[in-house]
């Protein structure tokens, strides 16, 4: 437990209960002692905070699919260089709401980006970096859909129909099972003491793993 | 002179002269009854402009060579798709300070980005788009320096030394040599007159040449 930290991602569709889960997973890692942060995407620092505000907030003009892309990703490297390596380096562990597998959910099977310009820009941008693991929330996009939109108003991305989140959906669902040692998929429709006990099994399951390695 | 317009670039390290040039085009331009547009880099709508804040303004965090390369990138392709083309589309001249030359000599020369993640990105956002024209204002980076300094504050990239200016320049003119039927050089540290003068029969030889194909 003295070496590098494990790089941890929450991923899934609107409301499915990433941030939720995330501060649970926080308070399980506490408990068991391990030393970690707790950080976002897109931003995670002051400049990828920016970039963010740029991507999110509603605008009159179209945004244009190849800077939305590139936008993400230059957050994503301001946030990978500044802060997660060095904290992994450090030997803590990162948890993240959302990575690069939203990318490919969601400007690829969203917004209909090829694969390939997502895979080359991730290359471009991570080498060969990948979260060690991806807590995959997933549940029926109605389900996440009506708990964002109790949670207030929507972002420009929230403002999508169900169909585009149904094809994000079906992207984390595909890169799920082509790499399931990677991908903890979990039934985020179940009440949220089911969800959150699933989540702390795994947590736990990781950093036994980590202990014995 | 009814078809597409022409897309003309202005280049060169800071202080040379590409803004009172670009001014001094657009004069000619009209003179000669040529419908166009003045725009700059980064920049040009108002999205991308916010882009070029971020990408400007000093900050204490610093900034991921990788983070700056995509950002330069995410302005360009909501620049060129909701501006250029759209202006070129309707018969319209476009005058531009700077576009992706200055990403060859500032990233790649002045920073050492490799020059091939550049091409990669190039590519990726402008497919085979080039400009038609680059006129390039050439001269020594001190005259240039001297220049900009008179001008006022300096910004994040005026702020480095004169080796990384030189590196510029040096990018500049092997690209200008390399393809010397896009590439106008043109000597800046004369007089302003004589540059004005030497910009100006530039832009009348490009409008003769549309013109008459
Ligand atoms: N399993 C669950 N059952 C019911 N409500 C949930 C569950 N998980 C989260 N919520 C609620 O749904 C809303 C969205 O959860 P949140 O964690 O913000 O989702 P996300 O970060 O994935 O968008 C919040 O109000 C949260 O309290
Ligand atoms: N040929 C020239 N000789 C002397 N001063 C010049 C010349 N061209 C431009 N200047 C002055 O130099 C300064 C920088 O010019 P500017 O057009 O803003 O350069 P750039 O846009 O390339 O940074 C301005 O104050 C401008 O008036
Ligand atoms: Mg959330
Ligand atoms: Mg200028």
């Amino acid at each position: 437990m003295n070496g590098r930290g494990e790089f941890i991602t929450f991923e899934g569709t609107e409301g499915v209960g990433k941030s939720t889960q995330l501060a649970n997973a926080a308070r399980t890692l506490k408990g068991l002692g391990v030393d970690f942060i707790v950080t976002r995407e897109p931003g995670g620092t002051p400049m990828a905070e920016a970039i963010r505000e740029l991507l999110l907030s509603p605008r009159d003009e179209p945004v244009n699919e190849t800077t939305e892309l590139l936008l993400m990703f230059a957050a994503r490297a301001q946030h990978l260089y500044n802060r997660i390596l060095p904290a992994l380096d450090q030997g803590k562990w990162v948890l993240c709401d959302r990575f690069t597998d939203a990318t490919f959910a969601y400007q690829g099977g969203g917004r209909g980006v090829p694969v390939e310009r997502i895979a080359l820009l991730e290359t471009l941008v991570q080498g060969e970096i990948r979260p060690d693991h991806v807590v995959l929330l997933d549940a029926p996009v109605e389900t996440g859909m009506a708990r964002a939109r109790k949670r207030g108003e929507l972002d420009r991305f929230e403002q999508e129909d169900l169909e585009f989140f149904q094809r994000i959906r079906d992207v984390y669902l595909e890169r799920a099972m082509a790499l399931p040692s990677r991908y903890h998929v979990i039934n985020a429709a179940l009440p949220l003491e089911d969800v959150s006990e699933s989540v702390a099994r795994v947590l736990t399951g990781l950093v036994r793993a980590a202990g014995s390695s």
